[in-house]
């Protein structure tokens, strides 16, 4: 068994490891082969959410590997050296927990959510998943069919798979630009060996993040998590843990319009352009941004084309972020019939914006929502959990809650106009799912 | 001005006022006018849910207003004698609070979710908006497109399509069997005189429970509705709360097959039967025969459908309750050319639990899945807030949470293979979605 660095003393790549965070305090301890734990207590909760992160998602995949990473996701599932798939799943269910994992652009996550006094069960169980998978053939044989249907019931749900195609619209057939689920050619035609083989890659101790919020120490988690790891720690070559995403130079975005011909009710529209990168400052001046243009019933988008027209029930703005892009789109599902009238308002009320900015009444609005929405959100430990290690995954360091309540607070009118007139001038990429043809949309 | 009851003294109904729960305390008043407040003190979390509870829904409603609960729940989200729909969205929007509603076959829920200070801000706009809305045909006509435009988003999403579908395999075309939207054909039929009418008969004060759960003072919220309610307590013929919804003789049941020919690529099935009704005991022994057959993912359709076979992504079965009748039934979505396949399997996993029953270890992680599932969800005011507003609605007292979860414990082997005998000889109903005829499937 290794030993693990003492809590307290300097991590070894010069991260903090201590910061007090309101009611909580996150901690954070190197294992030797990098496996970092990081730890945010709150005594005041009966639950702990345990997480395992790994740096690696959708975007990292070659073509040939397209739906490696999500593919793998299912399959940490279906057995390790001492546990079959059953006993994975009866073990958490035993004590009703939450057993779940979801695959991202840059980042996959395991976790379960559990009772206080059930976590040495959720360590031991996800860090056995994630550590000792045997990803027998067999095994991904048989969850080829449940990706399959996984595909096929996105398909089947135009809200979802629209964002999908918004990607592909915007940055055209890259790694970002691609299906977190892959195609049904490549999950066809990915092989045991080659899911296998991404597992070794990717999932060394040192490209791993252990994340835990809730009513812990931060000391017998990570006894814990040191026990379940023991075997896997041990005579590691890279002791140091991976770099975090940071992001190099802008990546090239393609834009196009997408029109997909379906029998559906409602015509699906996402209309967007290239956001701001996870690391930049002026993010939170795009959050409000997107808080006042469509990311509220208060929001121009809602008032304009549900409240007054009653045109759409489901329409909003929406912002993702990456390590060197991002984007920034509006949806809405209308009549088919309305889809160019409904096109036509989201266009004036961004027109609108780029040329008056928001009131001041909309800026405090805007500011209020995400200062609001960011501390209800994180009344659960699910969402804490996911915010730190998350955070130690693409960011240089985590930025503690007041510190991101005060950059909001600190978003003035001219931050908004300056980012407005940045991204929304952006050349656009358009979406439309319905009964439609190529040649009844353009930009 | 009306002067509440004193916290403390004998609610008129003989219901008991303060209940010790866990944590926290529940406790209940009632306002002259039959206005029910009903509490839940978490001294430990910064937040707190409101919500005000009527108790009316969609089974409620003739043919000539069905689809009506769900419009006028849209309808007092635009404006009452002193807000406009702008209003009182940015008011909620502006502290960053949640506010939203919905609408179910028994009752219809109004709620905000905000920090702890913001209570005031919450109790004054929902309680407006309950008591108050004006109803303008100008509103009324808007919001016929925005719901007409949700029922055609629910027609384009297979997997929430097709619970709406069962219901009516089930029941008939009955008001527990219709949809809580209406159809395309009764919202454009719905005046602006019927859903004020609607109103006007189902949102007395009796008809209503103010339930509020969070870092909150009873006493304080007590009057803050008072003050919020004070003109519309003061003259109202009927002072005692309306008598919960427990239930007369059983429905009958009307069990068909239902076949939409769709071009999907999943096929979406639900086979069911009739359930347990609301308050009847043997509802924690479903639970658990529920959790082992189709709960989680170690349940018997999971393990065979999607882990061994790998032919389903979702796969799940449900209960439902209402006061006279209840739903159990099991959802798969596959390729179509495996619907036969995957039915035979469901039907076969029903007839071993008939025949067998549950093992010891099933019985023991059913038991401990509706547990640990309990208390993990009730780590969220909005939750709290809900468990004790609908309870005041359709139970004749508040099940406390330890007695919950006693009854859960107390399940037997025998109780499981009493209440598997009775729900799964039921006659089934059976409901399909995909590319297929009426003549492909049969009960």
């Amino acid at each position: 068994m290794t030993s693990p660095q003492q809590p307290g003393s300097t991590p070894r790549d010069g991260r903090a490891d201590t910061v007090p965070e309101g009611e909580g305090t996150v901690r954070r301890t190197v294992l030797p082969g990098g496996l970092r734990v990081i730890t945010e207590t709150l005594p005041t909760v009966r639950s702990a959410a345990f997480g395992i992160w790994a740096g690696v998602g959708s975007r990292d995949e070659e073509v040939a590997d397209a739906g490696a990473s999500h593919y793998l996701e299912h399959v940490l599932f279906k057995g390790t050296a001492k546990r079959s798939a059953l006993e994975i799943s009866a073990a958490v269910d035993a004590v009703g927990g939450d057993l779940n994992a979801f695959t991202a652009k840059e980042y996959t996550c395991y976790y379960a959510r559990v009772l206080d006094s059930d976590l040495p069960l959720a360590v031991d169980v996800v860090s056995d998943m994630v550590a000792a998978s045997v990803n027998r053939p067999e095994d991904v044989e048989a969850e080829r069919g449940v990706i399959l249907e996984e595909i096929h019931m996105r398909d089947d749900d135009p809200g979802d798979l629209i964002h999908d195609e918004f990607s592909l619209a915007l940055y055209g057939d890259v790694p970002l630009g691609r299906p977190i689920l892959g195609t049904e050619e490549s999950i066809n035609a990915l092989s045991r060996d080659r899911i296998h083989g991404y597992y070794r890659d990717h999932y060394k101790p040192s490209d791993l993040v252990v994340s835990v919020a809730g009513n812990i120490d931060h000391d017998e988690v990570v006894r814990m998590v040191e026990t379940a790891w023991a075997p896997y720690l041990s005579d590691i070559a890279a002791p140091s843990p991976s770099a975090p995403r940071v992001g190099g130079p802008d990546v090239p975005v393609d834009p196009s319009v997408r029109v997909l011909d379906k029998d559906t009710e409602q015509a699906h529209i996402v209309l967007g352009c290239e956001g701001v990168r996870r690391t930049d400052d002026r993010r939170f001046a795009l959050g409000v941004l997107n808080a006042a243009l469509g990311g509220g019933m208060s929001s121009r988008l809602f008032q304009e084309i549900r409240e007054k027209r009653g045109l759409a029930y489901s329409v909003y703005s929406f912002t993702s972020q990456y390590a060197d892009s991002g984007i920034f789109g509006v949806y809405a599902g209308c009549q088919p019939g309305k889809a160019e009238e409904v096109l036509a308002i989201c266009r004036e009320e961004i027109a609108k914006v780029l040329d008056g900015g928001l009131t001041d009444e909309e800026l405090e609005r805007g500011k209020g929502q995400l200062r609001g929405g960011m501390v209800l959100g994180l009344e659960d430990t699910g969402s804490r959990m996911s915010r730190i290690g998350k955070s130690e995954l693409v960011y240089e360091s985590l930025l503690p809650v007041d510190e991101v309540l005060a950059r909001i607070e600190g978003v003035t009118l001219d931050d908004v106009r300056d980012i407005a007139a940045e991204v929304l001038a952006r050349p656009q990429a358009l979406t439309v799912i319905g009964p439609f043809e190529d040649a009844d949309f353009s930009l």
